[in-house]
């Protein structure tokens, strides 16, 4: 590090802990590059909702550089990573898979050593020097093993993934409209979640009301009868860590709307036709939603990060990698506490861990010692339908409405941008008043994207 | 055509004029039957809108099935047509396109010959047997032969060409804040709209406003002197069927919004690096957006349907195809009066016709003549800008303030759906009140739809 310059500190993922990270580094004497493969922020807590034809999925994103407009100090780049060297403090970006093209920043972004003014010549530009490195990258779908579910299961990690899993649902029931085979509708017709933690129970229950209460009135000739939802968890109970009282409820309020929770179903096997469990019993389906387990980041261990089995990475109490103090881990990522007992991968831990870090950061270049990151717990909501949800606060549990209206005001204010904030507080009352989902579009139909443009098409003015 | 059943009306194409027509045939005494590639119908003269960030494309589509839920005698198939039999009265769907599998509908509709109860055997159950037969299938991009026009140009004749160009556009933003060669950051800031009619004109003038207001703010690194918007118009003006005022007006207010207007500039030749016109001249882009002409469709002259030049279908007074009684067109597909003086493909035609052929059809089946159609001229707009647009009704010209409240108030009410409107009119509003452009998102990335799910990712809440 020279004096004649200020330090720079790159963020790696601009999910909740890396933006977190860069609006506490505003107007701090840093300089902040933030990199995500997506010029987009993606509110991860709505996706069920958008797999579920209730909002769209625009409305939940918000374009990373409208964050960082206010923030002088933070640059952006839409770049994907490819290799992280924590001890020469350098970031290679994956040229082929990003926007960057070489020499994109900077001069003294490469300039690995002494400042050499802005030639880049002999400077090897995939290459992004760093004082500072934090590493919120976010998690990924963990299938244990399982053979066929990275093939052919939906997982919901992702803002696309949620736009597949809703062209899919959408695809099926037409598909299933005009089968005349009664086995192959019934297996068009059968929706599989695996996986009986927040985000199964809330898939399940938002599946269940779009099929219920909106499908029905599109496919008059269907019998909904036909239609299942299964929730297949593995463990004895619902939301395993919620009090027992709440997983009851859950489960009332999920039957209540048709789905059929399997308990004690651990999946040994998926195909494109089924989905099996290890007691043997198969269901026939096209569909089966994968939500029953994140898995840190595959990358961290390539990147040659100290990682525990679950695939996050080790870090002290205050969020460095062990032997590099100017390196933090933010958000899902990072493997906090015992094995076993890990801070919950939520929302408000990435936000709260990534402010943790942006603020340890400027400590450590004040010559102060890092503090060790304490989380705050504000609680834990599930919501399952109109008018149920479960919210867990201290000891305070609430069911029913109150936490629906809770769960959704809680949500709404979370949202980046006001101007999401409407749309997606319009859609609910919408919905709500209507009993209906009004997303039902298989937009793009990813399948046909290669169609010639002269097949058929809504008419358009001509010039 | 037996007495024992209802006679069968086969609708291809849920554009204006296919919806029109089954809207119009609803509660009547025939079964209807709808096709389309596509699960929704979307509001072609809002998708300049959608390519340049203003509106979100779920809000301007419907899904078809909501359009028919209170239409009991109309069916609906997600399907591509591939052949059309005339003499036959058969459409063959391309069931490699279509969720539709074979024997998908009731046996009758495959039956075509005596009904044949439910039993399917013996019958090629890819083949829709129909007694009366709309066509409305639009209409394409008609490129003219130039060189590399159909490979290299971004048409908008669908909502999913909307959603690519918008996101190429700021992918080519991303790119250029961090290309170093100055060069090369000018052909990605060079934007080439060919077409200077009503498209052409609109889309220009929402490229400009989402570039100059909006997208300025997000990359204060970049030099937007070096941005360009062209608009390369073929002919001596534009909007060449509009009074010479309002030509002028529009022009003006083009130039003000920082378009430059080429008029006379017949494009010669398009590559992936650069646009050239006859005269010489040529412009290095990344984004040349083509609405310079239209073309029936391709495939009503492989389908054998007497043709003309620009690819629409000759029709009688009544919108029947010459020779058949039972076969209609409507929309952009028809073409009526005499060639280079046919009606203008405008979603108001469109309509009109389907409302009309499906009226013909109900006179045909009480023993009467169809009668011939008759447009009902409402009058053309064209909306430039923030207050600037131009309206032509008859002898009434409006420019300015008055036209674009009328613009925005006529496409308000046109649109399928209240909550549609909705989201329209609050979109509209929020981009007037903060002079900005809300979704700028690469969504979905379509170049990197098979990226791997491990790689950089917002954080989700786990299990």
């Amino acid at each position: 590090m020279t004096a004649s310059r200020r330090l720079r500190v790159v963020i790696v993922g601009a999910g909740f802990s890396g933006v977190g990270a860069a609006r506490t580094l505003a107007d701090s004497p840093v300089e902040v590059l933030l990199l995500d493969r997506n010029n987009y922020h993606a509110f991860s807590p709505l996706f069920h909702q958008v797999a579920t034809g209730e909002l769209e999925p625009e409305q939940i994103a918000y374009p990373v550089r409208g964050i960082l407009r206010k923030l002088s100090n933070v640059q952006f780049v839409m770049a994907e990573v490819k290799q992280v060297n924590l001890t020469k403090q350098v970031v290679e970006i994956d040229e082929a898979k990003s926007v960057a093209p070489r020499g994109s920043l900077r001069a003294d972004w490469y300039a690995c050593g002494p400042p050499a003014g802005n030639v880049l010549e002999n400077v090897d530009q995939s290459l992004i020097c760093y004082d500072f490195l934090i590493l919120s990258v976010g998690s990924t779908s963990r299938f244990f093993g399982v053979p066929g579910a990275v093939e052919h299961t939906f997982p919901l990690k992702t803002l696309q993934q949620a736009v597949l899993l809703r062209n899919h649902v959408f695809d099926c029931f037409e598909r299933a409209a005009h089968e005349p085979d009664a086995k192959r509708r019934q297996q068009l017709l059968t929706f599989a979640i695996v996986g009986g933690g927040p985000t199964g129970v809330e898939v399940a229950g938002a599946q269940a009301e779009l099929i219920y209460r909106s499908l029905v009135q599109d496919y008059p000739t269907l019998d909904f009868r036909q239609v299942r939802v299964l929730l297949l968890q593995g463990a004895d109970s619902l939301l395993p860590t919620f009090p027992q009282k709440l997983q009851a409820y859950t489960h009332k309020q999920l039957r209540r709307l048709g789905v059929e929770v399997y308990l004690q179903a651990k999946v040994s096997q998926v195909t494109k036709e089924s989905v099996t469990l290890r007691d043997g019993r198969s269901f026939d389906t096209k569909t089966v939603v994968w939500t029953a387990g994140v898995y840190g980041n595959p990358q961290a261990e390539a990147w040659g990060l100290p990682t525990v089995g679950s695939g996050k990475v080790l870090v002290s109490s205050t969020l460095q990698v062990p032997g590099y103090s100017n390196t933090y881990v933010a958000g899902d990522l990072a493997a906090l506490g015992s094995e076993g007992n890990f801070l919950p991968m939520l929302a408000p831990v990435a936000i709260q861990q990534g402010q943790a870090v942006a603020r340890n950061i400027l400590r450590q270049i004040k010559g102060r010692n890092p503090l060790p990151f304490r989380y705050r717990h504000q609680g834990s909501m599930v919501i399952i339908g109109r008018h149920a949800a479960v919210a867990h606060l201290g000891k305070l549990s609430l069911t029913g409405f109150p936490a629906w209206l809770l769960w959704l005001g809680v949500h709404l204010v979370a949202l980046v941008g006001v101007r999401n904030r409407l749309m997606v507080m319009i859609s609910w009352i919408w919905s709500y008043l209507f009993r209906d989902r009004f997303v039902r579009l298989i937009l793009p139909p990813a399948i046909r994207a290669s169609a010639p443009t002269h097949s058929i098409a809504p008419q358009q003015r001509s010039e």
